[in-house]
């Protein structure tokens, strides 16, 4: 069946990407070899660390964000290191797998998927790592699965206070350029990212912004590396280049939609995003829903996870949404699988969008038959309206 | 300053043109005079022959849509015809304005711009005008600065039954592809339309449908006419050509649009267009508010006008939904100035853009101190939903 | 049968688009009568004043070429008025049939389509016109059908010498953006262009500047006239509006291709179609062809036509050479067809793209039978390597 | 300085991508965890087993050429085997040291980089291991360094005549869709591939596909893997999915050139190429110059490499040609630096565009002061013209 008119991706990610930016990723591809690439590569790195709030160059992936995951581990740590991990979410678990699956020795402390990664408990658990085993301190800053954004700073304090040598690393890839992120100012040793949430672009291209610590590391560090080796992608972006073929057409991109970040303002994008995650939850909450995450200190200005009331399946309500309105939401993922739905209010969002998208899940929730007051939009509306 | 996302474009034409229309006008210009642009032409006047229901070879001008309307006029009279016109509002007055610079003599039909052509008085006219002075009846189907459908079945039968030979011309620009509209069946002899609308591509082409009738008064018209000749116009049509150079790249997307039209369904388009009406009255209604068109028979499906509530100004309303909301309305035209705006609903439209779209107004008429009730939305969301 | 690569369209017109101007035509169509569009519109008034070289407010018709001579015609005349018009060609002819068709009563000046329009005999016939019937010169400054550029200033010359009082009005639809011009310091009347060949465009905008005399005779003009009526087009675009729906993509594609010729410079765009000419011909006259052209001074930098040698068939060449390398070349127009095929050089073109261009007619030529020199490419070559 | 005209991108890749292809790119990226995306992906999957000549699942990775050959690596081999490598020239030589920063102990025959892996010598040193220490044989099919591809299927009979249980890998980087290749019936247990060559792509896409005995291997095999893991991505995608985001756009490129690569036949593509190819050595040799590959039976159909005269350097030459013309050319390599540049003639190429290029070298040429006979651009138009 034909679907007249735009979809509605409110997923947390791939984001909704602007035209300008669609625009510049169809520009044909050119010499990644020759001057002009050499200016793109520059400028974008550039901005990058911009984003990232570092002075330290940054690293550019031609990859999605699970190869930039994989880079932050394999050129800091050694065979069987044991790092320390927050189980936040779906996320934080891959994480934690996939370190295992380098033969790293992740302890997680076990989290209730509704909080962000506590810093007291990581201070307490790296207090009482007294001979220093944990190598590393893994934490997801937006949980992509929860909606729950975790804080980094106070994590960092909580590191600093028991005196730990551990690096830090940090999972921004559904929090950069939408949520305020601070990575020299913070004390972050790698900031891992990806190009399809608050950067605007399609998926393809990661990142990892690394501290003086981490490069210290990354010297000493023996898991086998050739794709992901910091030395060579530091040593190439220095004169512009990349040690091996670039994602050109999707670097295009990011050159343009650094310049929509600034033009608007990181700080406004950051305002912007939390109004949008206020005016969610206030419906959410007027339908009579809950919304998954329980700390108000940790809310997610770019998705809302909200609670299936009991008796009613979310990939059904999901399909319906999808099936009659053409748009997209966020599943439940792996143990909130049926019982959660995911709206994304990230990227390139204006408020009639997102509240075609809230009148959509309205709409949804009562076609599915769950029982919500119709007055839930309202609420979202005095929001935008007012503020 | 910098909008976020997509901007609302919720006027009564230029309509919303989908990414695949907008790719297609993007492919390299070719050679109008090679066959590559010969079967590009022949496939679109056949498809725009069956949009317009006809069996006739049909006329596209690479000009906007007052060229048709001027095209309609030159190809068919001859200097100091007398025409009778019915002012249904903005449209058909500019339409008769122009009929007076050709040296054309208009009689107008009073109307009261929020009903449509009248048969019965049309018919009167007719049978009154015994010696058959009127050459033509000039009337707009959707009229754009109104919101209000005309019959033209039952304006035929009027003509019909005065026995008169006046051509009937119509005026279908902002209906064509979006409103039910039958050509032949209908008994039209000259339908002007444009490619902004229904059509869903940019503004620049536009459209001519003959009858036979026509066609024989064409021969015989002696106003002056070189770049609107329907003679050259048909003649090179039928080999694929055109008597000068077209525009070839609005072309691509007209391919492009009929693909989607017919995939979609006409009838299923008109239908979609028809309940985005129910729905956008349905809210007007529900905020207290008053649609223009006082005739429930000739509601548009294609736009809504709204009645400004005394004491506030419709204008000043669509600067604060612009400002605030970076969505376009339809302001008030001549008369209707500052005490009407517009709701366009038609095009490449789906329900929760039409969601999206009501929110901003409503937010846009409390921000504007309107006193609306805040159910209209809902209103319109229940026959978004239940049909 | 699929081809590989990229299309040669070396017609004299429609050129190749610049990818960025094709991208910008498929921005989102945008409300004409918001503030966007305001900004746009001025903003290429601007733009093409100065490609004009004119002190004064241009016209832009959304419409192709030919709309825009009609313009100039009815603009300024008055029914049954004489003007003088020399045949350099197919358009000049073009141009005087169209006049007859609006009861104006051209005289021609006989030319023999392969020199440009002679400045003596139009003094000539100027000076014998002692009473003044002649209220219009009409003149094609780059004739597309034979690739001759005739001397504007020198006919203005000859206009001032025989002290006549028609105006002068110079169709550059084929030269403005590639050859040097100068609506203002020539003494032009009315300057008729369009968007599809050095502007680098697709087609679909058309234009005209006009001097104070023009814009004089206008006021008392009685040819019928509404689309293309200054008066009107002159009093909206002060404001940055349009009277009429304009063609607001193409217009997005103007604003793009005037940064593009003035960051290349239109003295370097100049400099390059002369160039490109020289090459042009210096091939033609090695492969032992004849050019067209018979006057030194007035070779066109924008095509070169070529005179197919006796017994053979430009127009079977074409084919031959569309059907094998997949270009199009321009074919002989009216008496030159089947004699003459063209070659066009302008718009968004390069060194190497013009040395494929003219391997492909040499191979074609070579394939036809036509017996050539094969160091003709070489000839173009060396001028294209040495300056 | 502004460039007018399309740049010449005349590397041996990223090649020329299709306008049709940069539009697919640009379209709204859509939910990967979808039914829209598992229909795109399972379509893509389908034809790219076509494209290898496969009946097993291919693997798709988010990443570039460099990404597929370590996923080759680290998916079949155990830390410290020994593999046997050919030095065809830069990009084996990189293989080869990728392998060692993996801990794997490559043995490597030593080559002339002016031909092919000699079958004869694979033959012997697997003949030779009579202990079967070599794990895997790793040859580059179409060496991108120098020109010359390799003779796959008789590497395969030497490997068989040994009776050697060794993996056999091919890099088909640069010549999969553009030469022929056919991973089951050649017996190749891995080939590695990306899609900015014959898949007229930009880069973003790389890809592996596996033998069942590359599989067998899989499932023993112990270095460590995460993103490249073949369980997970082959078990994703038989549901359509991804083990995690994938390059969503360019899928969507990947489409329409699969659909182009169909359209032309795949054996119209290849012959293409060799025709392409034979007519850039005629050029070479008629300036009196050498072509690197010195085996008539090895020469590329996707690149020619042209040894610079002695007292040249290709550096300087490739600077000219890119400043004066606006083409990029391949530079020398590593060892060949300055000494060798390289024609791409692969991808979405024609006839004419190859004409251009070939005259934009002899220009080049010329420009640089090396003496070339200027007939060499006319023996490559008699093999255009001819065949």
């Amino acid at each position: 069946m034909t679907i007249s008119g735009r979809h509605f991706l409110q997923i947390p990610g791939p984001s909704n990407v602007p035209d300008s930016v669609l625009h510049a990723i169809s520009m044909p591809t050119i010499d990644h070899r020759g001057p002009a690439f050499k200016e793109l590569f520059s400028h974008v790195l550039t901005g990058m660390a911009d984003v990232f709030g570092t002075s330290n160059q940054v690293v550019i992936y031609p990859a999605t964000g699970t190869g930039a995951w994989e880079a932050a581990l394999v050129n800091t740590l050694n065979p069987g290191d044991e790092i320390l991990c927050f189980e936040t979410g779906h996320f934080s678990s891959l994480w934690k797998t996939m370190a295992e699956k380098w033969g790293l020795k992740p302890t997680v402390i076990a989290g209730d998927w509704r909080t962000g990664a506590d810093p007291q408990k990581i201070g307490e658990a790296l207090a009482a790592d007294t001979d220093h085993r944990f190598k590393a301190v893994c934490v997801v800053h937006n949980e992509t699965s929860t909606g729950v954004t975790s804080r980094i700073p106070e994590i960092r304090a909580a590191i600093d206070a028991a005196d730990h040598p551990a690096l830090f690393m940090v999972d921004t890839i559904s929090s950069l350029g939408s949520v305020d992120y601070r990575h020299d100012e913070w004390g972050v040793d790698v900031t891992v990212s990806g190009s399809q949430k608050g950067l605007m672009l399609p998926p393809g291209l990661s990142f990892n912004a690394v501290s003086d610590k981490a490069l210290e590391a990354h010297e000493t560090s023996t898991l086998p590396k050739s794709v992901w080796n910091w030395t060579e992608m530091l040593a190439a972006g220095r004169n512009g280049m990349t040690p091996y073929t670039p994602n050109t057409n999707i670097l295009y991109g990011l050159k343009e939609s650094l310049r929509l970040l600034n033009e608007e303002g990181l700080d406004n994008v950051f305002a912007r995003h939390i109004r949008f995650g206020e005016a969610t939850r206030a419906a959410v909450e007027a339908w009579g829903l809950e919304v998954l995450c329980t700390n108000e200190s940790e809310y997610s200005p770019v998705l809302t996870a909200v609670v299936m009331p009991e008796g009613h399946d979310a990939d059904e309500l999901r399909k319906i949404i999808l099936d009659r309105f053409d748009m997209s939401l966020g599943a439940g993922l792996s143990k909130l699988q049926g019982t959660v739905f995911r709206i994304g209010h990230l990227g390139d969002l204006n408020d009639l969008t997102l509240a075609g998208t809230l009148a959509g899940v309205q709409m949804g929730l009562q076609l599915a038959g769950v029982k919500v007051d119709p007055a839930g939009l309202g609420a979202a509306l005095d929001i935008l309206r007012e503020s």
